[in-house]
């Protein structure tokens, strides 16, 4: 495995880049739904305003742009009859975001375009500093996280070919269906299965991303090859007992959705806590009626299951359903479940797993083992593109391992190891050193 | 104790104004916020709507009308210069409510005056078919659930002057401030305490209510004394953790505010079961931010605890304090907690628990026991009264204990015996046969 640098730019060219990427980090934090926090969901105006924005600094590096069907914004520079190696991470958010989950991995990638490609006007080739045999396409993903309508991925899964019409009838919390939200941001329901791309367009996905967890800065390391990206499902759950009087109805009459919401929310913690590599969140939770003075009657709740491998998150879910019925029929409570996301897990392509730790070993001070390599337990839009081309990623340290929180961080050192790591493995992709 | 009846009135009159009753509490029902429910909340168009249908009862009875300056519908009738024994219940509820907590007690109050007063144009001495010593007042209450701004019995303060100006920033869910929401419904908050009642005005207050409890249903009594009136507190309690990334953060770095919240509602269970007389609800829960995907920073949610004295109750609250200590403590949470509303048990006064069983007896079948006296769990409008005037009350059977809920019932038999035993302790307090 080569640990050459095949990279042509000075180490000032690279910070003056990470600089710009953590400048248009805090650019595009600004660009929120809420004057408080951060948060840009699918389909809003803040989607569209930070899609013209990416436009905006693709067209600056000379890249063809477009919007797809799916609210995917997309740069492309190179030949045009050429396969594409994709580069991207998105740029929504979940609520009271952070400013770097996905959004610092397509910065990245417009500044490897910027440090891989002939400044306009110099230099007669296909319009690389080293020739690649691919042409390169930034992908800025529309809806990685989920967070308006439930269901993860929707961006990429469009890209992929996977979308599912079963998904246009789920609504958000103002009850505006997946279709309606489409047709009011000027999308064509319709159309959607345009933005699919061929396997034969694609030579594979490279993403970088924070680690969202706290492994390389407990390790004291900089960049990490993504070995797998976690299996997940999700679900919405409903607890149903019945809304009475919190002052008249004795113990013994009683049955309190809330409690019973309650012990299952401890028993994710138990169950998924005594496995190795599963985590399991109660991130929604919501009582109704919601009276300070009436017995809640219904729970809704959502469930997030997160495995290395799939037959062992299953086999947790499993567990878990045994203990619900176990606990509502003590109740006398009704439970039912719907899920709502499910994807197994990616397992990144061997030789991008290979480019990307050849691009750490170029970028950092020479070592006698391996780069790490690690399991992500945060899914990305990875998964999604698995089905169509093959998938690599790179991990950049996370301090704390504080991630969706407005304290989520990066060091502007760390962006600058990611940009030359990451531009050092397209380079190795494109010339076939590895 | 008398038992005869004072009453004149042919069953036929009472069965009708029982129907009239169970008539205009589907009216009431009606005018609801939602429309699939019943929500009619303090300061709303609906409480706006109610009062206006009240005063026209009112009225048709001969009583002169008011609005008070907190938004309570009065109606008088009877010597301007007499004292008054004033009757009533409220018309706000809860979210999502029945038909009858509050209401069925304002139309019962309004068909005793019915049956106690000469029609019009018929009669020469004081308006009463059998003299009284005093006039009657009807109060229809205009915040007893505390639905809108967590602090309950609004409406019943201001009557009793006992209206703290401390709650003036109170704010609904909207954010809409009681001191804005005073404005809004055209009352002005400088000139509240013109509700407030002197104790020489009034010679007590008399109250029924649907019992909101299973014990007479249970029990096969259709009516009973009120022996007292519950001790409550409300408290809103907020749990503080971190919001991290539902995938990333592994269960040693988790600092989760619901897991936290669960245990605390779970408890609260526990500790006030192991008690006679206590309950505990935790009845609003909301986990911020909210998101699938995002471990819950943070909790807040309500505890109303109630008990028949006040000394184990805040022994209760001080156990419960902690527990919660302990189980924020090990999880490496934060937890506060404000109490919006504290209110000691209140006893009814022995002269109108004798009234009320007399009026109980004058009723139905003779029987060689005392009728039932029970303790009210739930809170009323008489525990605000209490600071200004004797206290009296008067429950009635209430199906399944079913409360707070659509389902909640009460019948026309029992709305019937209900009205006729009001009215006989109304009698009995006037002659003072008793």
């Amino acid at each position: 495995m080569s640990s050459a640098s095949l990279l042509r730019a000075a180490p000032d060219v690279i910070a003056t880049a990470a600089r710009r990427v953590m400048a248009r980090c805090e650019e595009l934090a600004r660009v929120s739904a809420d004057a408080a926090s951060i948060e840009r969901v699918y389909l809003s105006p803040e989607h569209a305003r930070v899609n013209r924005l990416a436009a905006e600094w693709m067209r600056e590096l000379g890249m063809r742009t477009w919007q797809d069907a799916a609210g995917n914004q997309v740069g492309r520079i190179g030949d045009p009859a050429a396969p594409a190696l994709m580069l991207g991470s998105h740029l929504d958010t979940v609520l009271d975001a952070g400013r770097y989950d996905g959004i610092a991995g397509v910065l990245m990638a417009l500044e490897v375009v910027r440090l891989l490609r002939v400044p306009a006007g110099e230099g007669t080739g296909d319009g690389w500093t080293v020739p690649l045999p691919f042409a390169i396409e930034v992908v800025a993903f529309s809806d990685e996280e989920g967070t308006r309508f439930g269901k993860a991925l929707l961006g990429s899964s469009a890209v992929a070919g996977t979308w599912s019409d079963a998904w246009w009838d789920l609504a958000d919390a103002d009850g505006v269906s997946l279709r309606q939200a489409f047709l009011e941001f000027g999308l064509d329901p319709g159309r959607v299965g345009e933005a699919a791309r061929r396997p034969d367009e694609l030579v594979g996905y490279l993403e970088a991303h924070i680690e969202q967890g706290p492994e390389l800065d407990r390790a004291g390391e900089p960049l990490a090859v993504v070995s797998s990206i976690a299996s997940a499902r999700r679900f919405q759950l409903v607890v149903e007992g019945e809304a009475r009087h919190a002052g008249g109805t004795p113990y013994d009459m009683r049955r309190d959705a809330l409690l019973g919401a309650s012990e299952a929310a401890l028993a994710v913690e138990r169950i998924c806590s005594a496995e190795h590599h599963i985590v399991g969140t109660v991130g929604r939770f919501e009582a109704f009626p919601g009276a300070v003075n009436v017995i809640p009657g219904e729970v809704q709740f959502s469930l997030d299951l997160r495995g290395e491998f799939d037959g062992e998150r299953d086999r947790v879910w499993d567990a878990l359903a045994r203990e619900l019925d176990e606990i509502m029929g003590r109740r006398a409570l009704r439970w039912r479940s719907r899920e709502v996301h499910s994807a197994p897990a990616v397992f990144c392509a061997p030789l991008l797993q290979d480019v990307v730790a050849g691009g750490i070993r170029a970028t950092l001070p020479p070592r006698s083992d391996a780069p790490p390599a690690i399991f992500s337990r945060a899914g990305h839009d990875g998964m999604s593109l698995g089905a169509v081309t093959d998938v690599g990623m790179l991990f950049l340290r996370n301090p704390d391992g504080i991630s969706h929180h407005p304290d989520e961080s990066v060091s502007a050192g760390d962006v600058a190891h990611g940009i030359r790591a990451l531009a050092e493995a397209v380079l190795l992709r494109g010339t076939e050193r590895i």
